[in-house]
């Protein structure tokens, strides 16, 4: 069930993250480049399904923090990628087996793949969200009780820290305001995860998906078809809206990228409201999505993952929305990363591909 | 050489440091509750002079970071003010050996007393400032390349953090943040010295000279003699002036307690600028002693120092400038602790104490 990621698989698997990512997770073209040069030093990385890993192995997830505003202009090299991971390593005074991805995105997907290649390690297919969200303790891990800390963070002048919080919440706002004072992005590593606890903890196969998705978004083109019906069929999701992009409104505050973007159709208007990821789906002032499920915005022809750092004035665009991980619907889950957490006042609206009969959930 | 600190020595070495601490270094009555508690749990300090540290020692210094007006608020417990010491025993695989103070004032005197004595070592007479500062580079063992790093850091919630930065002043910005979030008050240890650094690096004998200050106020009481003219020949220093305090401007921003105070007398005004510190003294407009050198506010009659955030309207108060240790005077120092570093477009004044005939030292 293992499988090898070469530098041509790279390509479609960022683009497929890019999709799950849901907006945030950072540019996949510069993910993307980052793993192909850590694949041309280092070579090939193996990827092991979650049934392959170890009870016994030391699992952490890589991932970069910050906004993706930032991100993009702020290429991490592979000694950025990876000091957090040995960092950890020492603290622990254990080797570290397996590297695994928080989140899944454009760069939070391919960043691993680059630390997996750099360390020699394998790499879990799998991640913690099954898309992405703006703060690190929003992963199900942390509902599963794993501790988000030791936690390390390293910036490109070379500066690490390692927190040890009493939860996953203190790790974030500690690591943020250190994140937002280091340059408003900086490497990340941390939930260490035994194997038996990631098979619990992680969302399974979420690589090979990116994969699939991307190479599905390939094949449609070239096969002249329509490829955001292929990543619409792929996700179980449904086509949203289609429109123009009119108005986007972004500020890079708190180490986030915030804002809304509306989106104007024949006789209708989208708004999105997004923290590095899209959150809310509006439709004429009708709630449409919310967080936890997925709001994805794809070029209107092409099917390329639109980020919400790249939305643009004048893009033609499709919304699809898919459902999240069925574990992000309970209610604790609803509390770290429903729309109430996020300032909205509204109650979670579940996704259930029949966009017509949204139905409120009872909010947590 | 070696002296031992026992509950009764407490008070007068907390008010001598609370002198030197020139208005900052936090609530001497605090700090010395602090101490006494951590005295009757795990008995008596020794304190040893510098030339008894063994060249091979592991010196680490503790000291409270934040803004005094908070401090004062939130006085750590025992666990709190030892945790930063046991993280970095952890990181660095090491036993430490001896405590030292990181500047004199009120609590951050007393807090590596309580720290020694929970610990159950050593403390060293001397300190890494000969008064207080209000960032953590601002010590001498900066100016001889010791690094602030490996720097921990711990709150009252358990949260502890390990940092490794690339300079000193790197540790300050991201402690600081972390600082500021943790609810702008932590316990921080770092400045890992040997004991042939820490003979070069500090101030010999400040615990010493904060006792004989702080028993000399005292004794003046005692005796009906001038406590203030006491202090000003225990420092070689001079009176600056004699008034009322009937202007504070206070701000508790960026981690920070800033502001500036008015002081009237008969026919001239003193103004005061300070960042938990007093820095800059001016009378009429005209400066008269600014950082590194001691600017103090004394209570007029009894002598009891005054810290920046307890000035009050109404207060009479006497003001005495004394020299800094000679080492703040080079140009690398005033780079580090001059006026320009704090704002103020003004050379440094080097207090000599003649103050009708100060001389302008040439700015770095």
């Amino acid at each position: 069930m293992s499988w090898t990621i070469t530098r041509d698989v790279i390509p479609g698997l960022a683009r497929g993250a890019a999709v799950l990512g849901t907006g945030g997770g950072g540019d996949p073209y510069i993910g993307a480049l980052l793993a192909s040069q850590a694949l041309r030093l280092h070579g090939d990385v193996t990827v092991v399904s979650l049934d392959e890993v170890p009870d016994d192995a030391l699992v952490l997830t890589v991932a970069m923090m910050g906004a993706p505003t930032v991100m993009v202009e702020k290429l991490p090299s592979l000694d950025e990628v990876t000091a957090p991971v040995r960092a950890l390593g020492a603290a622990l005074g254990r080797a570290v087996t397996h590297i695994a991805c928080a989140e899944v995105g454009g760069v939070n997907s391919t960043i691993p793949i680059a630390a997996a290649a750099a360390l020699g390690l394998p790499l879990i297919d799998g991640d913690g969200m099954g898309r992405a969200f703006p703060e690190l303790q929003m992963v199900l891990p942390t509902l599963y009780g794993i501790d988000a800390s030791p936690l390390a963070f390293s910036d490109e002048k070379g500066n690490v820290g390692v927190l040890n919080t009493v939860d996953n919440s203190w790790t974030e706002r500690i690591a943020r305001v250190a994140c937002v004072e280091m340059g408003c992005s900086v490497m990340i590593s941390g939930f260490r995860m035994s194997g038996a606890q990631a098979r619990e903890a992680l969302v399974a196969d979420s690589l090979s998906l990116c994969r699939e998705i991307g190479e599905g978004i390939d094949s449609a083109r070239e096969a002249k078809t329509d490829p955001v019906a292929q990543v619409v069929a792929l996700l179980g999701g449904r086509e949203l809206f289609d429109g123009k992009v009119v108005d986007v409104e972004r500020a890079t505050t708190t180490g986030f990228a915030r804002g809304r973007a509306r989106i104007e159709g024949v006789d209708s208007a989208l708004e999105l409201s997004f923290q590095n990821e899209h959150l809310i789906a509006t439709l004429d002032g009708q709630t449409l999505v919310t967080t936890p499920d997925l709001i994805i915005v794809l070029d209107h022809d092409s099917g390329e993952p639109i980020t919400t750092e790249g939305l643009r004035y004048g893009q033609r665009v499709r919304v699809i929305a898919a459902p999240s991980d069925e574990r992000w619907h309970g209610a604790a889950a609803l509390a770290m990363v429903g729309p109430g957490y996020f300032g909205y006042d509204l109650p979670s609206h579940r996704f259930d591909g029949r966009v017509e009969t949204i139905a409120e959930e009872d909010a947590a």
